[in-house]
């Protein structure tokens, strides 16, 4: 894929995510990583959605060297940048602050599998990272958020729970295209939304079976996956 | 009705799930009975919506025979193939993961008549399945659905009660015709969301008396209906 | 104002319900009545909104007798006619299931003024009817719905207490004319929705001084009115 | 900025809380202020959103004469006057019932910042006003409701936190300019719909660590300001 046309499927997933009722305002960001080069395309900070074109997408190194001077990336950058080093699987980062996913994250509050819907996407509870410390706020701020996903991550696997929600903030969402990235996160929502429905009818959050759980993500995901049509 | 007639009244069907607000991604699927033939039209697996047309329907027999070899049927087929062998009084099947239908589903919460909305179309509690054990959903989970629907239906009327909660994932719904399991589908989801709504400010779930429920449901359906224009 | 002008109000009040998010499906219907003739105007029965024009408008009198024989008119006629003949204050009557008055409805849970949107449309709270007995619903059903709303506003000045919640049915809201009973049902569901949410936050629903309730209802209804454009 | 360009702001700031759902019917009202002239610019009593136009819009002083005879100002000019007076920071003001806010105000419950969507836009709890004394309502409501919220910032800093919660009522909400004014309504929506469901569902409501909110508001206000592009 051209970075052209990289470009171009990063601003569509940023309007997809609006799109899908996930943004509003300028909350949310969406970024994709052009592996075999290590070049990193993000929407730019703050520019109203209506008026963003393909051309005003900004390119960085893996390290945040910004390589086009026009526009400033968004401020989220360093948290993505975190992410594609730490998850070689990843494509595309999404953050949004999508309600119910947002509502959770304020709560510190982890999705567990209570349903199919869940099941189809992500194999196992979504976590919520820990609060940062003062100090990493008001050192290193955005990047100690990147930080703070992966060590959240470290007995997880990020290919198979592609979604994380960061204490008081909001989700992080993640997937090997924008495409993808873009119908995890609005999956995301409808499980969160799902979850705090459940949660304040049975406080005890029932949860699927494990057997339920895998049959639902294995025939969507992996090697013996039989949804969809033959490719 | 023609073949092609069916086709495009499942075609219909299915768009109509994600018009109601049903229906996200490609979670949900509908189809419809030729009972002279024995033919089941049903919508193919994981196609987007907007890209759907009446010749992308897929024709099986009741015994999950494809009569064509264009596309993979839904992943859900053998659950409606079930349905139509067991309920000869149903003409239309249709599955989605609507908000509420699926939020008291994942809590096991059945919908008892909590008002003449729900009268109107359902003569009685809409049940939930038990939870299928670790065999069945290892080994025909699909068909293990179905039967569990049907095992839930050994005391209720399917044709009076239209529609199912399956336990951690979400609501079968069923009709006459394709139109009427749209509306059955719409209807269920607005008295879910009532039903939920109400069972929180009132845990006691407050029903109707059984005098109403009779003189709405019996009102719009059966021999002594007086509801609409005469035909 | 001719006949012809009221169907088309009648006619336009309908369609504004559906607009306004209130009616699915073909719940729901408004009539009027021109008070010189005794004419009522009212929705017919079971036809879809969208095929729906100012010729379907049933006329009826008072009694109940349909003066034109081209459709059945709304199943709830009867009880529009006992609160057209109980209140003489009122020009148009509607009824719906909007979301969060049926679900106070069923939950057979008045309406206190909780703010000064209510204020702003109701002078006080908004009553649930008794349950109707098992005679009452399978002798004369819809009449005795109607009575039981007049029953209620025993009490109760329907003139400025707009609406009432059936039990275990749904709202009843009328007004002077159509388009004002349409916003008489607008803000009602309005604050149901206020008054659900408030409920399940300080289950104790604080209400708002009565001096406050005053100073809102007045500053817009009656004759000390210093709301809007003079006229 | 001439007045008549200040009317046409002011015009497309009250279209906007329509058109961002803060606003049904006639509940709410914008206004600016020419701080040069001390002249102000509101919305119309009373006058349906879908025929107001610029020149609606009515011009009062600070010391609410009307400079111009055409239309009667919206009711809660006072309101707006005492804000200008006594905040010689605001530009412009903005009053609607907006969902949660208006609910959370009913329930004379704060916001307290719970997450960073929060803390981007307030830099603190958002406050809730005293109600008024029978005394206060009876005499010169409009202007003491704007006195209470006076009182409410007595050691708050309103260009920081720029939005009040008023008692039984709903949200008052300024900024600089009428497009700052109508952000920070929109927003201020978001989080108390964050916050109801939050409050709903952890009790305690778990706000964020000071540290957090800081860096939050302080990256998109204020001298260290680093979001958006170079202006």
């Amino acid at each position: 894929m051209s970075l052209d046309d990289l470009k171009q499927a990063v601003l569509e997933a940023n309007l997809a995510t609006v799109r899908n009722g996930l943004v509003i305002a300028t909350f949310g960001n969406a970024s994709a990583i052009d592996r075999a080069s290590g070049q990193v395309v993000i929407k730019p900070s703050g520019v109203p959605y209506d008026r963003m074109t393909a051309d005003c997408m900004v390119v960085s190194d893996l390290d945040g060297r910004v390589l086009d001077n026009r526009m400033r990336p968004s401020s989220d950058l360093d948290t993505h940048l975190v992410l594609y080093r730490a998850f070689p699987g990843v494509g595309a980062v999404i953050h949004t602050h999508s309600t119910f996913a947002t509502i959770l994250a304020q709560c510190l509050c982890p999705i567990p599998p209570m349903g199919t819907t869940h099941a189809d996407y992500f194999h196992g509870t979504i976590p919520v990272t820990r609060h940062l410390t003062p100090e990493e706020i008001t050192s290193d701020y955005v990047r100690a958020t990147g930080e703070v996903i992966v060590e959240t991550f470290r007995d997880l696997d990020p290919d198979t729970i592609p979604a994380v929600l960061v204490a008081g903030h909001g989700p992080f969402v993640w997937g090997q295209t924008p495409e993808e990235a873009v119908m995890n996160a609005t999956i995301l929502e409808e499980v969160a939304k799902f979850a705090w429905h459940g949660m304040m009818l049975r406080p005890g959050a029932p949860q699927i079976p494990a057997a339920l759980l895998d049959r639902h993500f294995l025939r969507k995901h992996g090697a013996g996956a039989t949804y969809g049509q033959p490719t």
